[in-house]
């Protein structure tokens, strides 16, 4: 079996690495050797073991017969959608570890490699080395899927993660991981909660079955979030997580990516750092979760190359086809049904009749030294609470509590 | 596609009821409706919905050529085992959540479909609901996988969780246990650590490729463990687990079940009550967390559908192949590497000296009004370990500490 690589960025390359490395065994758990020939690049790598297999052309790849398996680790929608189309349409099974394309052109891409009896799989996209698209697809079969509510950004889980451990600010954490290089230099598709918000819609979209649009889904990000929300974190013995989910609620669904409040019993609560982790509820199974490295040059590889492996190993059939492209229409917000942790202006004894009234029974959280106080309301859906809080007034912060 | 289960136990009953409740999804997943046609049990349900399609005599099911599959959730290796041969010798798919019969005849089972060109599959043998043997055997392929380590009994992680929040002793936590059903009348094959020793020597088989032995495997169950050794723990910030575990070290390997100490940054720490979860570390993945609920009617009968709609949806191939029938040396605990906690006679000021000049550099925790006191060993091998310990005597308790 042929492959080529398009992009040898930090995932390209580590594909590389990993079909070097460990060689032996996958050759013997795909039947045959897996062998790299081109990698696909606009750049030129003097002295690095592909040099020689370097193109510049993609249409050298498209035009070889030998090549079974294209690799796709550009990153972003173009040109990377119109050289999978190529591959696809020429034949070639294709892998990607492209959130954006996956999310963006999914249903499109996995119809035509259907069209041509190859696959497109993208087990990369998601979770980065942990196995998620997989194992949805192939192992939780016999569930109803309710509920999905993942950590899916390592770099803000990283900012999070040090915020509330060393008591620091958002400005100074991202300073620190953008120098580690856990964080880009324009860090906005991280903080503002964009690359979570594409990821819950692909792994939505294959647990429910139909097209989940990323553009629908409400998203926050992490930018408000400042070192007093901590405070009263920890107060409540809780930690704050940027949360990516979507659950089914009767015959509804609805998603949201936002910064929510997660209690010690909550099992993505020690999901620290780096790290990923994602939850997915079955109706049979009831709570899984998976937990690993989502992002890295290896870890990542290794989900690329198992993709690799399972076409290599299953030719001319397609391997992923129930995600339909028909809409799954998601509830707005405001039928978004939990808990809500507020933080309000003045103190809890001027406020405290006024609440009672509004929101029923709340239970306290003070700070010393903070001019404000917190309280955490009963279960209501946000609309509810939009409206209660706007008739109470002086709320500084509000964050959602994880259930 | 019509089955056939053997068993109508808690098991049995919950494939049925998954089969039931969710057969419109099941049925699209599998591309056609998947129709439960007989149970096999001693025993009579009267009034159960399966009351009709009760049979006594196996060979009813075996001679039925409408039945493509049979579940079996009889448990024990006899007559289980005479059973799924008949069925796999009648071309018939077989999956089992049965542990003790994989761990036993595995290789032989896995061999005698391949020859039918049928599936033996068994993904609720070990750790009930969560998906490992299929992520181990599909989706971790990219990666050579240096070490399992795993919650694998959800009654002795129970135990322990129950021990370590209320300072209970073990007899009175397992009283509790029993009346809730979550221990059995007979506790032993749980609390010696048998259970978990089958399923590690499956993980292990399907991991490293070869057959590994339950028999070969050092195990300790959790019967020694005190109140004073969770006060320990306290002390350290851990909690003590039972783990199973096994792995590659050179080219060796090394497996073992033993209560463990585990610190709060491990990622087995947060797994407490009746949940199981399995830790594993490829060579490009890095560290992996499959984590739910290890046992239960539904949460297993889920893992042995989705067996079902794999093989229903792959019918004359054999979906699992990579556990050669060659078995794989261990080595013995003697080769285990790792730091040790050690309870100890007497007093730290007495024998601190001792202690220095035999095991370096130890650090020492003490528990107020405890004549004893404790500490932790550099890492060494287990016979340095044993070595060093009868040279220093006055050992009251042993734990290893999880990497």
């Amino acid at each position: 079996m042929k492959i080529a690589i398009m992009g040898y960025g930090t995932i390209g390359s580590g594909v590389a690495a990993v079909l070097e490395k460990n060689r032996d065994s996958i050759a013997r758990k795909t039947g045959e050797p897996v062998e790299l020939k081109y990698v696909l690049d606009l750049r030129e790598f003097p002295g690095d073991p592909i040099e020689k297999k370097l193109v510049h052309d993609v249409d050298v790849i498209m035009n070889d017969p030998e090549v079974g398996i294209v690799v796709e680790t550009m990153g972003g929608v173009e040109p990377a959608c119109t050289f999978v189309k190529k591959a696809l349409s020429a034949g070639k099974s294709v892998t990607t570890s492209n959130k954006a394309l996956v999310a963006k052109k999914g249903t499109e891409l996995l119809a035509l490699a259907k069209e041509n009896h190859v696959s497109f799989l993208f087990e990369a996209s998601v979770g980065g080395g942990i196995p998620i698209i997989r194992p949805l697809n192939q192992c939780l079969t016999a569930d109803e899927i309710m509920e999905i509510t993942g950590i899916l950004n390592g770099t803000t889980n990283y900012i999070l993660t040090k915020m509330d451990k060393e008591g620091e600010s958002l400005e100074t954490v991202l300073k620190d991981a953008q120098e580690k290089g856990y964080a880009e230099k324009d860090p906005t598709a991280d903080i503002e909660g964009y690359d979570a918000c594409r990821k819950i819609a692909i792994l939505s979209s294959l647990a429910y079955g139909s097209q989940v649009d990323f553009e629908d889904i409400y998203t926050e990000g992490i930018t408000k979030i400042t070192s007093e929300d901590f405070k009263y974190a920890r107060e409540l013995g809780m930690s704050i997580k940027l949360l990516a989910t979507s659950r089914r609620a009767g015959g509804r669904f609805c998603a949201l990516v936002a910064p929510m409040l997660v209690g010690e019993d909550h099992p993505l609560y020690a999901v620290n750092g780096v790290f990923n982790g994602i939850l997915v509820e079955g109706n049979m199974a009831d709570k899984l979760m998976f937990y690993g490295r989502g992002a890295g040059s290896l870890p990542t590889a290794s989900a690329v190359v198992s993709d690799v492996i399972e076409m290599a190993k299953n030719p001319g059939e397609t391997l992923l086809t129930s995600w339909s492209s028909e809409k799954l229409p998601l509830a707005d917000r405001g039928s978004w049904t939990g808990r809500y942790f507020v933080r309000m202006e003045g103190s809890r004894e001027e406020k405290r009749v006024l609440l009672g009234e509004i929101f029923g029974d709340v239970s306290y959280v003070e700070i010393p030294g903070l001019k404000e106080f917190g309280f955490v309301t009963p279960v209501m859906t946000e609309a509810e609470y939009d409206q209660k809080a706007a008739q109470a007034g002086g709320v500084i912060h509000m964050l959602r509590i994880a259930r």
